[in-house]
């Protein structure tokens, strides 16, 4: 099967440890396609970042369908766009903060999540209050690194580790959630380390995206999900318009 | 003082009409100045219309800043954008759904919102339950009608009472919102059959917009709503770029 | 306009520093009237003075309706009575707490509130839960300071202004509310310290009143805030009888 | 031991209905005194009178200290002024509704609350909140009727029989709370009828009461329910002013 | 009356200082009878204990509904198979947890639990998540304990009793609940030091006990705990086998 | 890999349907073994039942991870016993309830589910609560049928098929997800004839299980589900005793 995957931002080295997770990971008979839209942020590091990536996450989820994807990975912690997506097509489409948290509800009775940089800790909670996940979440701490960075330095690792070795010892975390996709390539070290569930949502978006597309389920299209109206959009956004349904 | 207010779509009759509620509003040291993005949607009936809307309305942040205005209210029931509206600016971001919600917390113990199409539904009890309001919401029910039909079809507001005269009568409502700003054409009818308040977010929203620019009060810059960070924004979107905090 | 405001509590010295509060902040064509009631506690600081304040202000309502009043702000952070008080009138009512939660949502993501003396945190909690808020709050604090020693003891400022540091220092507050209406002579120079807004709930309550009574909205009087039943009320009380609806 | 039964209006048909219900569930060594307050509200159907009925409470919960009374039972299902009961003495106060929840929590998975009149619907939704027993309650539902009633018009009766068996019918209610003080004499009949447990808040709260009684337990006077504070309380209340603490 | 006390493991030190704690507080005319199932685990530490001591504790509630009994208390404070208990039986079944919820809610504003050992605290989360009472719980702790330590080892006591007056001094709580059936024979002492209501969860069973059999007040049958069906248990468990209803 | 499907009753015509189900879904290269425990209820109808298949399923959970199962799936939509069955093994563990509701959850903003008999209803809502799920369910529906008939009368897929329309057309069900096991052999029909996602747990938890074994990850052994201690059970359950660590 073929999953699109969406790094949300143009940083091409994160899109590119991104497609190592996934592909890392994936099943020998699933195509990992990773991309960067045209158009949007370097990172996503505020409300801005996150809804300026939008625009290119639909066009590439548009360009999808066409190209005959199957699923669609949204590769950004903020789950930007995702509702919208679903909306487009019906492939399914993930979030990989919403499939981080329901795999690690299987696998742990309480963890923490780490994110970074500190104005996407609001972000975050918001999200988790969103997916009703509150109850099993004990903390959700914030780095202070930019997201490339963790792509540029690798002093970034220690200061990911020393949090989560906090967030294990004295936040009673029984697993650990990377809040940021630019976290995956630090996922194994962080678990051998830590000798606790290490979960990266691309990880776990991947994988439920290939269980999705093997039990033929779609997106249901009735009401909430259905596709967009044909409608124009205007101006700069003229391409986005919506011609048929 | 000067507010912006923002019709997110692209409907100029709309624009038209949002204008009308908010100068027959405003304080008469009030200036209003509604606009309609450059770029963006006819109007906003799914997820997809809401995020496309955000370039729209962030570009016209931006734009207001330089303008000199002291205030901002987005004019759409969704409340596009408003987080990331926050961070661009230190003058306050209303939106209309968050304003309605607690003016009418004031006057009414329990009150109903309607909204259009059925689509929307689902954007709003999201809505509701982000700003905490669940619990004095009665209903949430949506009209089977396309946004831009307020502007064009009279017997809209025939369907808008019905379902309002509905909400008072069976399901006990003691106020009635409306959830979409092509409504605002028919809030004072409304209230004079239905004798109970009647609000219209663009109007909450502009009163609240004038309430915090005579406290001096600006947008918290700490933190969550920080000017967003340095950053190119790529291809369609580069103008969106940011070159200073 | 004509507003009233109400210190539910009987120290002058307080109702003095309410009404430069409330004056400082009121458009020029507001009327601003504040008075203590002729019965009750000398400060609020129990649920006992909580309650034993509701007579003397719903006396002040039913005698300011008679004097020509449009709106009624009841200024203690406990919102005493403030159900009942929509009852008797179609005047909007303000509480002081249910005001500057609604601005502070509006400027600030996540906020804390200082309150005073001990007893009353549990009592803005209950508050914060009722009106659905939580999810704003970082942290509820109590000062150990009567309320009154606000209007007598200048070093009261220091201490307000050592827990507000903490709140945005340790506790990520990103706008402090101050939990008491005595405090509302700080919020000034607390605000030039912080750089957070730090909104005082007698300005905020000022303000949305006037609002509300440029917006012609009454509270409404289907079913919860109708007018209370013909009734008598005896012994002590007899003079608060309900001869009319 | 002494329990003091207030009912919180001042008709004593009501308060003598109220005392042989107690009567009639206590134990023999058990001694009741069921009184009305010596000021105050003919009936609470209102926020208005839920708070005026408050000062005659607090008045018999401070007489019932020197009379020796080990508990205290507030007998309307606003519950009004318990908290600040609380206060005044370390005896164990009760409310009724928040026995009669407790007590059917334990009986019945999922039950139903009729109360009186329609506006006593809102307090109740608003009390089952403040306990948490929002996922216990299938629905609340308000009868047409005035409380005093009960004590006149034989057909009340009916009306409440209809509505009990549409709640366990229609609604599922596996028991049915009664949300009157008013109706505790039909709740054996119509326990009878019904065939599920019909429970009243007074019999709930006598026999909570002669438990905690019996367990030496107190009030606890740590924070939250620490006698009020030394101070005066002026004009028509000043006999409410605290002495001594 | 005859109360079945059934403390769900099978150490009798255990059961024998439960049967101290209930037969001290029940009334003259109570007869209090406690036993250890004849199956099921030494004591309740993890999920498994609790679910291994269901079956023995069911088997308690159809002997005890022969035997004459007319009330039951499971004596674990994770109120193993309670719902279970109340489908087999008329009489009333307590949690010990649920119990002691409600009792503390009468007497204290704010409270913690104190649990033992760590695995239980999770276990304690999502039960008072399931009771509702979130809102009142400051904080839960878990000791570094074995339950069955409790009946062995006096120095216990001293870590309990450093626990809970870290609970009162540093986290508000303004009571005490023991969570942990073990720790029954510490509440007087320790009461006795820290001046706050401390509750134990079989004390308050009993009490409640005794008051719903003083109503004659029964479990509902309707629905959710109607008597479970005619039905073959197979196996090792072939004498839970239900043969009539 | 290796992936135990428990059937927590002994009914084996339903093990057979089950084991269709899991079959049809999985992976060429998963092995899927589905089995009744050697005790146990023939169906799950109540709390009875459903804490008695407990024992079986935790026996079957030992067994499995000697004969080098990889994953569990507990098929029953009650999730009777997840938490310990996690205690027990390093494997993953899947509920069908958890797994329907996280994949249904990607594909629909909103669901219902269909459960029997109508016991079931309840356990189902403190399920969703459990999960934190609520917001996304529209309603819970239980039919008039014993489990074991969906092995034996045609004429409940009719029904289950009737109570699955209205679901759709009146309570605005955007997906169905089947609350028993018994349903899974009429997903694939159901979902034809209605042209929305029904999700069958069963089928779900599979999914995710292969996914989590890809992953290599294992259940979390810090504090909540550590394995259980070394212990002793006595009597019919002395096999239960846990011997090692």
């Amino acid at each position: 099967m073929k999953i699109k995957v969406i790094n949300p931002n143009t940083t091409l080295e994160m899109t590119k440890s991104i497609d190592d997770a996934a592909k890392n990971i994936a099943r020998t008979d699933t195509e990992i396609f990773s991309v960067s839209p045209t158009m949007g942020p370097e990172s996503i590091e505020s409300y801005y970042d996150d809804y300026m990536s939008i625009p290119g996450i639909l066009d590439e989820i548009k360009k999808g369908d066409q190209e005959g994807f199957e699923a669609y990975v949204i590769a950004c912690y903020a789950d930007p766009g995702v509702h919208a997506a679903r909306e487009l097509t019906s492939a399914p489409v993930l979030g990989i903060a919403e499939a981080s948290l329901y795999l690690a509800s299987i696998l742990a009775a309480r963890f923490s999540i780490i994110t970074t940089p500190y104005r996407m800790k609001t972000v975050t909670e918001d999200l988790i209050q969103h997916y009703g996940m509150n109850h099993r979440v004990q903390k959700i701490k914030a780095l202070p690194i930019a997201v490339i960075d963790f792509e540029k330095n690798p002093s970034c690792a220690n200061l990911l580790k020393e949090e989560a070795i906090k967030s294990v010892q004295e936040d009673d975390a029984e697993a650990i959630l990377l809040g940021c996709a630019g976290m995956a390539q630090f996922a194994e070290d962080l678990q051998n380390d830590l000798g606790v569930p290490v979960i990266d949502g691309v990880v776990a978006a991947v994988k439920i995206a290939e269980s999705i597309v093997d039990m033929h389920q779609a997106t249901s299209k009735l009401k909430t999900y259905d596709f967009p109206e044909i409608k124009s959009q205007s101006g700069l956004l003229e391409s986005f318009s919506i011609n048929k349904k």
